[in-house]
C-alpha cells in the first residue's frame, strides 16, 4: 500500500461508491481511510448498531483490490450522546463550555464519555476483527485540533490533582517544587490546586507547564484507552494516528509510543491571514523529518493536501506541479504510504470547501491526472526504498517542554522555539545536508553534530548524557537561554548557562532582552572577510572562561564581548551562540560547524531546489525537488542515474522546470 | 409634510416646548417624531400611564400647524419590566446574558416581553387614535441596532426550532438539506439543533444561514406584532419604521412588507475609528437607491444627520453648506419627507454629543439658520416632483441572503458582498448613471441592464427569471462565484457556474483565492488600447464555451485565460466578471456594457459632482450635487432650467462653489 | 533611613538571612519592606499564626541596624481563606468570577474578607506593635494593581447602591443628576440602577463616572479599614502604602489623606509591547512630581527598579549608570528614601524574571556595585535638604474626575488626559522649569502660572477659585473643552465655555473632532517669526470676546481664526489653547507664557540633560542628570558647587558622560 485517498462513502449515494471505487483503482490507489466521523450513522441511537453501509463499502472497494483503514469516530459524538450526558462537552479556558455543533466536543477525562466508548469501539472492533479488507485503524482524529483551549471542566479537575499527586506524591513536594510561597500559593491538599482559570495577574509558571504536561497526558491516555480496546480485538490490525506536525498540545513522542507507526497530515498551503499562503519548503520538510523522527522510522501521510483547503476562507490553488511536488517530498523525507485528503470535496458541512482530488462534481479533472500519474511514475520506484531513512549526520533536538516553557514565558513578545530552531534548521536544509529531529530520550551518538536549542529546561540525567556525547568527540550547538530552569520551571540558583559552563567554557553574568535595541554580531572566525548581521531578541552577554569567540556583539555596552562561541570539551566541541542570529551570520555559523564536523552535503543546488535522499536496498534514491515557481539548472554527480524525470537531463545537466521533480540513483553506496 | 425633526419634549422643561414649537415653525418644519424611548415616563410602573405630558407636547406644537409621529417605545422597556421579568434580556452569541443600562435590552420572540407590548401599545395607539395632531406611527427604533450579536437565549432557541420545523416538516428533510450527515451532526428531532453558540471548530454553514434567516424573521414578526396592533387601534394612521442603509441583521425587503412606506436614517459623518470619517458619495448614494428599492417608491429620511454625532467619540462637524447637500442628496434619490435627528443636543445620557439642529445651549446658530433656509429653498419646489423616480435604465440585484452566505463564508478575507457591490455601483455612478438596487422578487424586464453581483446561492425559480430575462433582451451582469449553492447552502455537484453556464457560455473548471499572489487584468476590448490592472481576492479559471474574452487574466498559470466575457443569449446579452475588478478597468467594462445596452447618462460631470434625477409632474427635475471641498464648473445641457441656484449660473456654466447644489428643470420631458 | 530594599525571606534558606543582611549593610541599606504577601506563611490555617519566622529574619536584619516595614498581606488571602469563602473572588466587566493562582483575587467591598482582615491585620499588628526594629507599615500592595476590570459582584452592587444613597440621597435627585429620563432609565429605588456591566449599547455617562468614584473610593474605605486597626494598635508606626505613578483605579489625592506619607513605585523599562523600552526621562519626572504633588510633601520610593523586568516578557537590561540615574531622578524630585525592588531574583512564581539587585544565583555584581556606589555617594547630601522641595512657581491642575471622564468619552480615539497634560509638562520640563501637580482642593496662589488641562467637568466653587486666582494676579491656561459639563458628567446648556467665557474673553460656538482632517496653527505672537505645526484631536472654534489671539489655525472653514488667544483679567492674565498643540507651538507658548509670568528657568540644558532643584537648609541643591546614552557639556553656573561629580568638571564645563549625573550646591539662596 503505497498510495490512498480518504473517503467518505456516507456523504454520497451508493450508486457511487463502484464509479468512485474504479477511478480509484484507475489511479493507483490501494488503501482507504474511513468513518472516523460516521458515529452518527454507525449508532444512530444507543444500542443500535449499523454497520451494513459500510461493510458494503469495504466490499465494493475490496473488490478492486482496494484495503480499508478505519477511524474510531470518537471525535464526534453524537447529538443523542450529548443531549443524554451534556457533560461530556468541553470548557473552554475562560471557564465557558462550548456546544455542540462541530467536532471535538468533548473532554477526554470524562469517564462517561469513556463509557461511550468503550462501548462503541468495542463492537466496530469486533465487528471488522476478521473482514479481510480492513487492515488497520486510525484512532479518533487529529488530537488537539479544534481544542484551541484545553478542558477545564470538573472532571479535568480532578484528574489533573490525580496526575499531581501521581507525580509529586506530596503536597510538600508539590509546594516546594513550584515555589508555592510565592504570593502565599501555598497548597495543604491537592485538590486546593486551581486548573490556569482567569485570575488577577498570572498563574505560577510551574503549574503552567505542569498543566500543559497533564493535557498531554491525557490525550495519551485518551488514545491508549482506545488502543487497548482494539489491539484486544483486532490483534493483527496495525494501529496508527494522525499527527499535525508542529501543533504542540500532546508530546507528539509520547503518542507515538503506543502506535504501530505514526501518521501525518501535510497541508502546504494555508487559508488563514497572518500565515504564509504557501509554508516555505523548509518548514515542510522540518515538519516530516520531526515526524520521521517520531519512531526514527517510516510513517504515513494520512492526509496530503489534495486541492484548494479552508472553511470560511480559502487557501490559494496548488500549482500544476505542486501536488505531485509535495508527494515526492513527503516520500522523500520518509513516508512509504501516501493518503490524499481528500477523493472528492464534499458538498455540504463545515469542509465543503477543503478540496478533494475530485472537484465537487465527482468529475476527475486536472488534480486527479496529476496525482494518477505521479503514482504511476514513484510508485514502482518506491519499492527499492521502503523502509530506508536518510543517512543524517546532524541532529536537532526537538522537546515539547522546552515549546511549552517558551509559550509560558516567551521573554521576548516575538520569540517562539520552533522559529528559533527553524533557523538552524533552514541553513542545514539550504546546504542539503540531512538533518534528524529527535527527542531526549533518543541515541545521540550516531550524530556528528548536535543542536540543541533553548535548552532552557534542564534535568541532570540530560546534562550529563549531553557531557559525555560531547566528551566522546561529538559537536553539540547550545544557544542562548540554556541551563535557566529545572525541569519543573523554576530557576537555578547558578551563574548561566549553570551546569553546561565547563562544558561550553564560558560564564553569562548578564542578559539583555532586545526590544527596541538595535544589536548586531561580527562573524570574525573567517580570515578572509568579516560579515554584521543583525540579531534580535535576546542577547546572553558572555564572559570567556576557556572558550574562545567566533562571532562578537557590535553595539552598546557588551560591544566587542563574544556572541558565538567554542570550546574544545575532551574529544569533543560545544558551541554556544548568544541570540537569535540572522540567516546570513547563520549561514557562516552552520558551515563551520560542519566542515569542522566533517559533515557532507548530498550536493549543492540552487536556491529553493531541494535535494534529498532515502537509503534503497540497491543504493541511495536521491531526490530533486524544484521548489521555484521558475525552472532551474543543475550540474549532476556523475555516477548518478536518473530514475525518474530523465527527459530533464540535458546531457550532465539537470533542466527541471518549475514544480518538477527528478529522481536518481546514487551508484556508490 | 415635507421636513420635520425627531424631538424629545421629555428631555426639557415644559417652559421650553413653546419656544421649540415657534423656532421649528420658523424655520419650516411641519412635522417631529416623539416618544420612541419614553416608556418609563408613559408607564412609570405597571399599568399606570402617564401621557398628559405628551398630549400638551402634541397641542403646543400642533398649535404651530406641525404634526406627530409617534413611536412605538419598545426598544426600551423600563427597569420595572426588566426586574419584574429579567427573562427578557437577552443573551449573546458567546451565551452571556446583557443587562440593563442602554437600549434594546430585550429578547424579540420573548412570550413574556410581547404581553408587556400588547398592553402598553394597544393602550397608547387607542389613546391617539383620534388625535388630530398624530399622522402616523414609526414601530420600535432601528432594528437591529444594539443587538451586536442576535439574541440566543432559552426562548429563542424555541422559536428557532418551530421555524425550522415550519421550513422543513420533518427532520429528515433537515438532515438532506443542510448535510447533516457530515461529522455525524445527523438530527432525530428539531428540538435537538443548536443555536450557534461557541463549539469547538465551526458551525454548519447551512444551520448558520438558516440562523440568520430566523433572527430576521424573527424581527419581522416583532415588528408586524405591533403592527397588527396600531392598524387596529389608528385606522386612519400610517405606519413606518428607520431603517439604516446596509444593516444587514434583517432582511428589509421583507421588514418593508407590513409598513405603508419605509423610513431611513442617513449619517453620512461617521465616529467610529477605521471608518470613513465622511462617508464617500457614492456610499451614500447607493443607500439612497437601496432604500427606495425596499418598495421603489419614494421614502422618509427620519433621521437626518443635523451635526456632529457621536458616542464616547465623535464625528468631526459637518461643514458649512453640507447639511443642505445632504438633504439635497436624500432628496434626489426620492425621500419625500427630511426629519432631522435631533433637534436639539442633549444635556445627558449615551447620546448627548448626538449634536441637534440646536446645540446643547439652545440658541439658534449656524446649523439652525443653513438648514433654515434649505427648507425655503426646496421646500417648494419638491412639490413638483413628489412621489416621483429616477427613471432608471440600470438594475441592481441586492439580496441579503447573499451577503449573509458570504459573512459566513467569505472565502478571502476580505471578500465583502457589500464593497464587492459597491465596485459596480460606484461606476455607475461616477458616470451619473442612474441605478435602482432591487431585489429577486422585483421585476426585471424594466432595466435594459442587470448587474447581480456574487449570486452564490441559486435556486431554480431565480435562475430561471434571469434566464428569461436575457433571453427576451435584457442584459445581464453575473460575476465570480455565481451558481455555487443551492438555497439552503449547500454546493451543488455541477461544473460551475452550473445553470448558468448556457446562458453565460463559459465553464469554470478551476478557481484561485487570491491570497498573497499578484494577479491582473488586461482589458482589451476597446480597439484603442489595452489597460492593465490588479485585481483582488479571487479569480475564476474560464474555459469559453460559446462567450467572447472581453479581457484576460495575465499572470500565472492562468494568464490569457478569459477574466471577463460575454455571451450573446437569444435577444439579450451575459457578461460573466470573472475576478474583483480594480476601478479602472470596473470603469472600462461598465462603459462597455451601458454603450451596448444604449443607456444614456444624466450628463458628464467633473469628479465629485453628482447628478441625480426625480421624474416630476411637470419634468424632470435635475440634481447637481457638489461633494467636493473645492468648487465645480459645469456646462449645463441646453434647455435646462435652474430652480434652485441660479445664482451659480455664469452664462451656460454652472459655478458651484464648495458643497454647493443647484436644481434644474429639464424641459425635454 | 535613606536607602532601602524589598525583602522576601520567606523565599530564601533561613541560613542566607545572615548573609543578606551583611551585603545589604555592606551596600549602606538601612530599612526593607518585608511580608506584605505573606498571609499563608503567617497564618497558614485559620487562626493559626506563625510569626516566628519573621521575628527572625526581622532580628536578624536588626542586629546590622536595618529597620522593617512590614507590609499587611491583604493582597493574597490564602487559598484556605478562598475554599472557605469562595465569595470573596472578585467579578470582572464581564462579570465573571477570577479564580485562584495570582494575587489580588479578592473584592474588596466582601464584609466577609473584611472580617478575615480584621482578625489577622490585628494580631499581627499587636504582634509587632513594640518589635523595635519594626518602624512602619505598607498597607496591602498596589491597589489597583491586577484588577484589570473592578469588581462587579453583588457585594459591591450592595456598596455601589449605598454609595449612591449617600451621595444623592433621594432617587429622584439621582435621576435628575443623571438624565435618567433619556431611553427611559429612570429608577424608583436605588437597588435597581445596575453596575456597568455588558449591555447593549453603551450606559448613561454619569453612572459610568459615579461607578469610578464609587469603585475609588471603595479602595479607599478598604485601606482605612486596616490604617484604623494599625493606628490603634501601633501608634508609633507610621503608615504608607505604595502608589504607581499615573494609575488611575484610585484617586491617590484621596488615599493620600489616610496616609503618614506616601510611597511610590518607580519602573523606568517597561516589559509589555507597544510601551516604550524606556519611558522618557520627562514622564518619569512628572510622575515623581505628581507623587510628591500628593501631601505636597517628600515620599518614598518603596519599590525603585533595580534590574530587567518582567512576567511572560522580560524589560531590556539597565544600562551600566542608569539604575543610579534614576536614583539620583527620584531624589531629585522629592523622594526622601529610596527602596529598590528587589533584594534579589526570585527563583519561582509569577515574577521570577522581575530582577533584583542580586541575580538569581546571589552573588553580588554589577547591579550590586552600582546600587551600593550610588548610596555611598548620595546618601551623605541627602541629609542637607531632607524634607525640602523644589521651588516651583508653576502649577498643573491634575484631576482623576477628568481623567476617568476622558476615558469615559475620549472624544477623539486617541485624546487621553494624560498625555495631553504630558503636552504641557515636557515643555516646562525641557525648559527646566520646576513644576508642581496639584489636585483642585490644594492652594493656587502660590504659582505664577497655574496650567489647568481639560477641564471637562466644572463645579462652581473650583470655578471661582480659579476666577480669583486671576483676579488676584495669577496667570491661568485654560484648553480645549473646559467647562463642558457639571461635576455629574452632564452637559451644561451654557456657551462654551461656560462660566469661564468672561475670563478668558472668549465664545466657543463650534468645535472639530481632527479625525481625518489635518489642521495647523501659526503661532504669530512672535515679532521675529511665525512657526506652523500639526495640531491634533480637536479644535475648538473660536469668537474672541475681549481677548487677543496668540495663534490662528490655518485650514478648513475656520481657517485664520484664534487657536490660542490671552485676556488680561483683573490683575492676572488667562490663556486658551483651543487645540491639542505639537511640540514646537506648544514650547513657543510656554516660553511666551514663561516670560510673561516672570519664570526662571534652573539652567539651560542640552536635549536630554535635565535639572531639577531641591531646596536644602544650606543652599539649593541642584541634580544636572545625562538621561542620553551618550555624553553631554554644560557651561555651569558662577557660584554653583559641585557636591557630587565634581570629577566630571573642566573649569566652568561639566563634562557628563552617558547617564552620568552630578549635584550642585547654589550659594545664592
Amino acid at each position: 500500500m503505497k498510495f490512498g485517498v480518504d473517503y467518505y462513502p456516507e456523504h454520497w449515494p451508493k450508486e457511487r461508491w463502484p464509479i468512485d471505487a474504479g477511478l480509484m483503482k484507475e489511479a493507483g490507489i490501494e488503501v482507504v481511510r474511513m468513518a472516523e466521523f460516521a458515529w452518527a450513522k454507525m449508532e444512530p441511537c444507543e444500542g443500535s448498531y449499523d454497520f451494513a453501509w459500510l461493510d458494503e463499502a469495504i466490499e465494493i472497494l475490496g473488490r478492486e483490490g482496494i484495503k480499508t483503514v478505519l477511524g474510531t469516530p470518537t471525535p464526534t459524538p453524537p447529538i443523542w450522546i450529548i443531549k443524554k450526558n451534556p457533560e461530556i462537552l468541553p470548557v473552554n479556558r475562560d471557564g465557558v463550555r462550548l456546544g455542540f455543533g462541530g467536532r471535538h466536543h468533548d473532554c477526554q477525562s470524562n469517564p462517561t464519555y469513556r463509557e461511550h466508548i468503550k462501548r462503541f469501539v468495542t463492537v466496530m472492533a469486533r465487528h471488522y476483527s476478521n473482514n479481510p479488507h480492513v487492515v488497520g485503524w486510525q484512532i479518533d482524529n487529529e488530537f488537539g485540533n479544534s481544542h484551541q483551549s484545553l478542558c477545564m471542566c470538573d472532571s479535568c479537575s480532578v484528574a489533573f490533582h490525580k496526575w499531581l499527586e501521581n507525580k509529586y506524591e506530596t503536597i510538600e513536594k508539590l509546594n516546594e517544587a513550584w515555589g508555592t510561597i510565592f504570593w502565599s500559593q501555598t497548597y495543604s491538599m491537592f485538590d486546593q490546586i486551581p486548573m490556569p482559570l482567569p485570575t488577577p495577574n498570572g498563574h505560577n509558571p510551574s503549574l503552567l507547564l505542569d498543566w500543559k504536561r497533564f493535557a498531554s497526558d491525557l490525550i495519551v491516555d485518551f488514545q491508549k484507552y482506545q488502543v487497548d480496546i482494539i489491539r484486544r480485538e483486532c490483534p493483527n490490525h496495525f494501529i496508527t494516528h494522525n499527527f499535525m506536525g508542529f501543533f504542540d498540545k500532546t508530546d507528539y513522542f509520547n503518542l507515538a509510543k503506543d502506535l504501530d507507526f505514526i501518521s501525518h497530515d501535510q497541508y502546504p498551503m494555508h487559508f488563514r491571514k497572518n500565515r504564509d499562503a504557501i509554508a516555505p519548503s523548509y518548514r515542510l520538510a522540518a515538519i516530516l523529518d520531526l515526524m520521521r523522527g517520531m519512531k526514527q522510522k517510516p510513517f504515513w501521510i494520512m492526509e496530503q493536501q489534495s486541492g484548494p483547503a479552508g472553511w470560511e476562507t480559502i487557501s490559494s490553488t496548488p500549482r500544476p506541479g505542486q501536488l505531485a511536488l509535495w508527494t515526492y517530498q513527503s516520500v522523500a523525507h520518509g513516508a512509504d504510504t501516501v493518503v490524499y485528503f481528500r477523493w472528492r470535496s464534499c458538498l455540504f458541512g463545515t469542509e465543503e470547501y477543503w478540496h478533494g482530488i475530485l472537484p465537487h462534481h465527482g468529475i476527475p479533472e486536472r488534480r486527479y491526472e496529476e496525482i494518477k500519474q505521479t503514482i504511476n511514475e514513484l510508485g514502482p520506484v518506491m519499492d527499492h526504498f521502503k523502509g530506508g531513512l536518510p543517512e543524517s549526520e546532524v541532529g536537532i533536538l526537538f522537546s515539547y517542554d522546552q515549546e511549552w516553557a517558551f509559550q509560558i514565558q516567551p521573554h521576548h513578545f516575538e520569540l517562539e522555539y520552533i522559529s528559533h530552531m527553524l533557523g538552524y534548521y533552514r541553513a542545514f536544509y539550504d546546504a542539503n545536508i540531512p538533518v534528524d529531529m529527535l527527542s531526549e530520550e533518543q541515541e545521540f551518538s550516531r550524530y556528528k553534530l548536535l543542536v540543541a536549542p533553548l535548552m532552557f529546561l534542564t534535568k541532570p540525567d540530560l546534562t550529563a548524557k549531553l557531557e559525555k556525547y560531547v566528551a566522546e568527540g561529538g559537536h553539540l550547538v547550545l544557544t542562548m537561554r540554556t541551563g535557566v530552569k529545572d525541569w519543573n520551571n523554576a530557576v537555578i540558583s547558578k551563574i548561566l548557562p549553570g551546569d553546561f559552563s565547563p562544558l561550553v567554557g564560558i560564564k553569562i553574568p548578564e542578559y539583555d532582552c532586545l526590544r527596541d535595541i538595535d544589536q548586531s554580531v561580527r562573524w570574525a572566525a573567517s580570515e578572509l572577510y568579516e560579515k554584521v548581521e543583525k540579531v534580535s531578541k535576546w542577547a546572553d552577554i558572555i564572559t570567556l572562561d576557556g572558550a574562545d569567540a567566533l562571532a562578537c556583539y557590535t553595539e552598546d555596552y557588551y560591544k566587542d564581548t563574544p556572541a558565538i562561541t567554542q570550546n574544545t570539551y575532551k574529544h569533543g566541541m560545544a558551541y554556544y551562540v548568544a541570540t537569535e542570529l540572522g540567516p546570513e551570520v547563520m549561514k557562516e555559523f552552520v558551515s563551520y560547524a560542519v566542515n569542522h564536523g566533517g559533515i557532507k552535503p548530498i550536493m549543492q543546488t540552487p536556491q529553493g531546489v531541494e535535494a534529498a535522499r532515502r537509503k534503497g536496498n540497491d543504493g541511495d534514491y536521491i531526490f530533486i525537488l524544484n521548489h521555484n515557481p521558475k525552472s532551474a539548472v543543475l550540474n549532476m554527480p556523475l555516477g548518478w542515474k536518473a530514475v525518474i524525470g530523465e527527459k530533464f537531463m540535458r546531457g550532465n545537466e539537470l533542466h527541471l522546470s518549475q514544480y518538477a521533480v527528478a529522481v536518481f540513483k546514487s551508484e556508490q553506496v
